[in-house]
């Protein structure tokens, strides 16, 4: 009995509505080669996936897959159970980020490709205490103000502490385009980690808070994984790390790199394989200094 | 500096290895609409996207996208960041989970389909007061002893209480048998949740344990959605929720069943969309009456 009352509890703590509304998308690349560093991903449905067949274990189709999202400026896979993004990954040059494009007419909104039973809202966040921070930094896409407008749909945010979105971490999106101007070319991929802790008990945990009637997810830390592209062809790999929380702003930067592998089984991605397969003239920079 | 070596603290307690391996693997369904039922998906690497194109925003690729496995007896969707599944499908027959496979030579084996960053392994679970729960059971798969011994495959297992293993859940996991006698067939998708409770502070926090070097999540609780297919063609879906601790194995079963809702919000995927694309004529039962 004291046990079915917890499950209840935990099944009421989650908000209830309609099972109807639009199914599962499943998305496909298209053409992701076109020679316009700039030209948005074109994608399409793949209705072989989405579209159950009439018989056999995928009858019914199958109950998720990745949410790839294709926006001017960025492009990213969305975790419906966190109600953010697995990864957010942007590409930088220094002509980019001068341009007209202003966030004063930009405004939060919710992402209506993902189903509302998966979707952050703003009303989550009002009263949080928390700031709707970035992923894709909008001031890195002033070349666009589409582009720009795009960074502030709610799938490219999560809740950020407002001292480290306004401090530290701005200065980290700062220095980013600060290195747009001085290489040829910069790769930013950004997301959310959930860092585990180990607990008076022995055990250890993994613990984050979540926000509003859509219980989004709040990162115990964001990473930042930067790879510059110089002028004579080789990269540089700059793995940070930032907890989600009030941090210093005179701590340098550099404090904040940490070994690829550690945001790479953390995070459950992978950026080595996919850096080598590009290029062979790889310098990577890490706190662990690999 | 405080807060700097916190975050070193958190990123020692995870393990550090070597960045190099296999890539990032990305499948597509070639073919899921063979006649035989029990006929494995054909998959194959979806080169055009784990290939990067040279410019672009996805030179170095796509840090991770959703790991579809195929086996003999079911398919699951594995989350590289927890070390196991977000969801496992299976389809059940009658004539299927009769037959004369044995569980006693089937060993739990690694999924060296996985990167080793992301793979849970036996020691993990060594020590850890947990069992290694199946999502699809063994004794599903009678039918076959290679569709057995893939369910103990450790991308179809998450660390569970060994009481619940072995009572309550293994009485869902029988009546679903048994309800595979009395029906055409039965579809069942099983997978884990992680679910939020308020605390004494007033917030609302998500809190899991995970064990081992690796880091396996320990769900707080496991879903398991049965869609029966019955022999006038008509469909019933039973959504249950346990919670990963004993559970008194005197409640009855229907005392488990959710709102379908509760289970698409909690964990991210979504089933009623896709079964109403898959039939006009469904009974939906659940706790609360839909």
């Amino acid at each position: 009995m004291r046990l079915s009352r917890g499950l209840l509890l935990s099944g009421a703590s989650l908000a209830v509505g309609v099972a109807l509304g639009a199914g599962l998308t499943s998305w496909k690349l298209k053409d992701d080669r076109g020679p316009k560093i700039l030209q948005p991903l074109i994608v399409e449905a793949a209705s072989d996936i989405s579209r159950p067949p009439s018989s056999g274990i995928t009858r019914f189709g199958l109950p998720g897959l990745s949410q790839l999202k294709t926006r001017q400026s960025h492009v990213l896979s969305y975790d419906p159970r966190l109600r953010g993004p697995v990864w957010v990954l942007e590409q930088l040059n220094g002509e980019r980020i001068q341009g007209d494009a202003t966030r004063e007419d930009s405004e939060f909104i919710e992402d209506d490709s993902v189903h509302h039973y998966h979707r952050a809202t703003n009303s989550d966040y009002r009263g949080s205490g928390f700031d709707r921070g970035h992923l894709a930094a909008a001031a890195n896409h002033r070349w666009s103000q589409k582009a720009m407008d795009e960074t502030f749909i709610l799938s490219n945010v999560y809740p950020q502490n407002p001292h480290l979105n306004r401090n530290a971490w701005n200065t980290l999106e700062r220095s980013c385009r600060g290195l747009s101007r001085r290489n040829r070319s910069v790769y930013v991929c950004t997301g959310p980690l959930f860092l585990p802790r180990t607990e008076a008990d022995g055990k250890t945990y993994v613990k984050y808070q979540v926000i509003g009637d859509n219980h989004v997810a709040v990162p115990t830390h964001f990473f930042k994984v930067v790879v510059l592209e110089k002028h004579n062809g080789e990269l540089e790999l700059r793995p940070y790390v930032m907890p989600n929380c009030p941090v210093d702003e005179k701590i340098p930067l550099e404090r904040f790199l940490v070994p690829i592998e550690t945001i790479e089984r953390a995070s459950g991605l992978l950026f080595v394989p996919n850096i080598l397969k590009g290029s062979s003239n790889v310098k990577a920079i890490t706190a662990g200094g690999k």
